[in-house]
């Protein structure tokens, strides 16, 4: 065998693992673009299924294609009975995104993708279906509740919220779940974008990828740091008070989730967007200190650290004041991520050679078995 | 962002990605060790519990050891109610890989991993439970019984026969089962053991990467090369006939698979082990031609075209021949495999970075969204 290519970092950091037309991440002059288009421009003027639409057929949508893909996606909302029965079975004290991830894998068995042909289908049958489905195991393991997840719900966004909170939601608060599902939508080789990569070189099924995905998209180091903030906002009283506790963790050099980022340097350009919807739902909110506190700790983390709030951070209070419970925080993030997924499998799919490295061995030496009798 | 470094193959072929202490492949002189022990030296001398305790904990058990690892392993057999009950929704049509990654995925939900320090319970848990969850499946599915799955079975290899036929095998069927068992049970940076490892970076837990390399082990370009070869062999009816059909396809530039590896270029050195456990079993069989049928094969690819028999090919018939489904083949390699996947994530958590690479953009360039009024 020929002597493997010694890579300079570890976690294959800054190295080219494969093409992507979906996304870039951090090339100068534009922080973040969905197949050349800035994400901030998608996200003021573009509704989720209009992005969704750009990122797995190509191009954005004109009103006719629109409507068309809006229809597909609301006809495709019913959960399988066997699947409520799985949904039914799993206890309230179980990690949501374990959840996502045996729901993904069930409708595995019932829907299968028995060919590439299916490979639109399979991907707008989960997103239609997703977040009824997180919904309904949250209402019903959470409040005994077996809800209705076909509802007159004109979109995703809207039918995020209204299978939460059984109602239809506000105008603003669909507008903020569009942005934020537009946010989340794509970023290029993550770990869990990989991961869905890594599996579909196999030439494995849809439902395989993208429950791989939620399993990686489940580890602390990559979803799961807006629920990780707000975690943090929520014990601050007041900016006050909030700018005392950083003071004392950055003392104290414990971790702060929600700042920074493993390529961006100068900021995260989703940032300005979900900081401009959450001040938005401020002025509406029971506790809208909750805003004020977190741009205390924007202004505190860059002040001491030079550190910039990332995506997430902003997240947590829009969605606290969207009434959604922090445990729901990673599996939006799915509901989102699964368009960036699919596609990212798509265009592995469509120019593929299986995924698989070498090792550099640092075991011991040839041995041979002793009889268990001398061991 | 600095320029990030280009990576001469496909698929990462030939780059190393990480490091490993648990086996070597196609270094010359052994063919594939696990932790320095040759596979063949493993095979003739050891169960399939001696070599999982090899992989996972570092070293052959002495005797003590190996009793109370499989005292242990002996009392973790129970499926728990709310996963049979998932077990019977799985239609008898479902792909079993998809029924093996939805049954791990549901036990994350019930015993869940909650920190690393339960990660070689969790390991074992899996290890003893797999045989009968695929079976409980297999045996309600296809026949309509509920299967008791706490048996008297001395070894994993012994409980998955029991578990499938209801009854004890046979002395050498179960001395076969633990060498295939132990044949399968790591193979360093394939794809399932890469997404495994993927998974972990991010610090997720046990079953979410454990679910995602079955995910990929699913997949035509790695696991279910042994069901493939069953497909081809059985429908041959003699070794003439198999040189007429082999000759055939070779003709028509037809995939034969079960020959040649991606990493081993003259032999794979588990070949002679499992081909010789088929001509044992063929002496007692029903059908002993399919042993001379395959013999023929590798006579015929080897005089053809240079190509030799991988690990796959004589499973077939081993599997066959002691009344194994074909279907249920990738399935044995998951209960297998778990070992090396489990050990590689305890290995990547020990010294653990993000695995996050770049790619290279060919998608369009910057623009702007035009208004939907005039796409």
């Amino acid at each position: 065998m020929a002597e493997a290519k010694q890579l300079s970092g570890a976690g294959l950091r800054g190295q080219v693992a494969g093409k992507t037309a979906l996304s870039t991440v951090g090339v100068s002059g534009s922080g973040l673009t969905y197949r050349g288009y800035d994400v901030k421009d998608l996200a003021d003027n573009c509704t989720f299924e209009e992005v969704a639409h750009l990122i797995l057929k190509g191009e954005l949508p004109n009103q006719q294609e629109l409507d068309a893909y809006k229809a597909k996606l609301k006809g495709l909302r019913a959960l399988p009975q066997a699947l409520k029965d799985v949904l039914e079975r799993i206890p309230a004290d179980a990690h949501p995104m374990d959840v996502m991830r045996t729901g993904c894998s069930m409708l595995g068995n019932l829907e299968t993708e028995e060919s590439f042909d299916q490979q639109q289908d399979a991907t707008d049958r989960m997103l239609a279906l997703f977040p009824g489905m997180i919904n309904y195991w949250y209402n019903f393991s959470h409040k005994g509740k077996r809800i209705e997840v076909e509802t007159d719900a004109d979109s995703i966004a809207e039918q995020f919220l209204w299978t939460l909170h059984g109602e239809k939601p506000t105008e603003l608060h669909t507008r903020v779940m569009h942005a934020s599902l537009v946010l989340y939508a794509e970023h290029e080789f993550n770990a869990s974008t990989f991961t869905a990569r890594v599996c579909a070189s196999t030439l494995s099924d849809m439902h395989s990828c993208i429950t791989g995905a939620i399993g990686s998209l489940r580890g602390p180091l990559h979803g799961g740091a807006n629920e990780a903030a707000m975690e943090l906002i929520q014990k601050m009283e007041n900016p006050d008070h909030a700018e005392a506790t950083l003071m004392g963790m950055l003392e104290r050099k414990e971790k702060i989730m929600g700042f920074g980022h493993a390529i961006y340097r100068e900021s995260d350009p989703r940032n300005a967007i979900i900081k401009g919807w959450s001040e938005k739902l401020s002025k509406e909110a029971s506790n809208p200190a909750l805003y004020d506190i977190s741009v205390r700790c924007e202004a505190v983390m860059w002040r001491e650290k030079k550190l910039f709030c990332n995506a997430d951070f902003f997240h947590a209070s829009a969605y606290n004041f969207m009434g959604i419970p922090t445990k729901l925080f990673t599996p939006i993030f799915v509901c989102s991520r699964l368009t960036g997924w699919a596609a990212h499998v798509m265009e592995q799919r469509s120019d593929n050679r299986i995924i698989r490295p070498s090792a550099e061995y640092v075991g011991v030496e040839f041995r041979v078995v002793p009889p268990i009798s001398v061991r």
